[in-house]
């Protein structure tokens, strides 16, 4: 049987501002914890790649079955911003309720949209 | 001197409807023709990641220093899901009407959006 993908697909883009420079500049905790909560709304992790900017800022990427997640450091605004695309229904309300309780932002600006990928 | 990003990102999101299976089963001319126009850009290349999905299905994703690019294939409805966030001012327009002439889809659904990152 061939997988027939859902005809349409989610796509969560959210930034995080006023966000502590600690914990901003935790690249570790900020891929593992991306990685945990991707794993535990049911994404499939496939391959992930990083790159540690100098002097400062970190991009994170991950590949998975449904998509793909991305996040990006704006040390200098105290900014976090991420990206999630899924083709398949995922619980990505929890990943960033989650998010947003652990990295405490004053601000998130959090966008939905709904991508129709049937003509 | 430490880089200070631009306080407003770019994203583009783009649906192809309505491509042929022929050219949106070529990868490697996928993965290509989508290298040489971030270079054409100005992008510069950080690090890129693929996956050929079973029995169908190809997702090519780029780290770029200024961000990052993705795309999706949907065989099964003949379409394309591409995405490209961008934190530095670069030509997207020209990125996304040169796939559309080589790609000649049927629909074009195309959303910008301008990410304001300081708080």
């Amino acid at each position: 049987m061939v997988f027939k993908a859902e005809e349409s697909g989610h796509e969560v883009t959210a930034i995080f501002n006023g966000v502590s420079l600690d914990s901003l500049n935790n690249y570790s905790f900020l891929k593992e914890i991306s990685l945990k909560l991707l794993k535990e709304s049911g994404f499939n992790i496939l391959e992930s790649s990083e790159h540690v900017f100098q002097p400062q800022g970190y991009t994170f990427m991950v590949l998975l079955s449904e998509s793909h997640f991305a996040l990006h450091t704006y040390p200098e605004y105290n900014s976090i911003y991420f990206h999630l695309y899924t083709c398949r229904k995922r619980d990505t309300e929890k990943i960033f309720s989650t998010l947003k309780e652990i990295f405490n932002p004053k601000e998130v600006v959090l966008r939905k949209e709904v991508v129709r990928v049937k003509f």
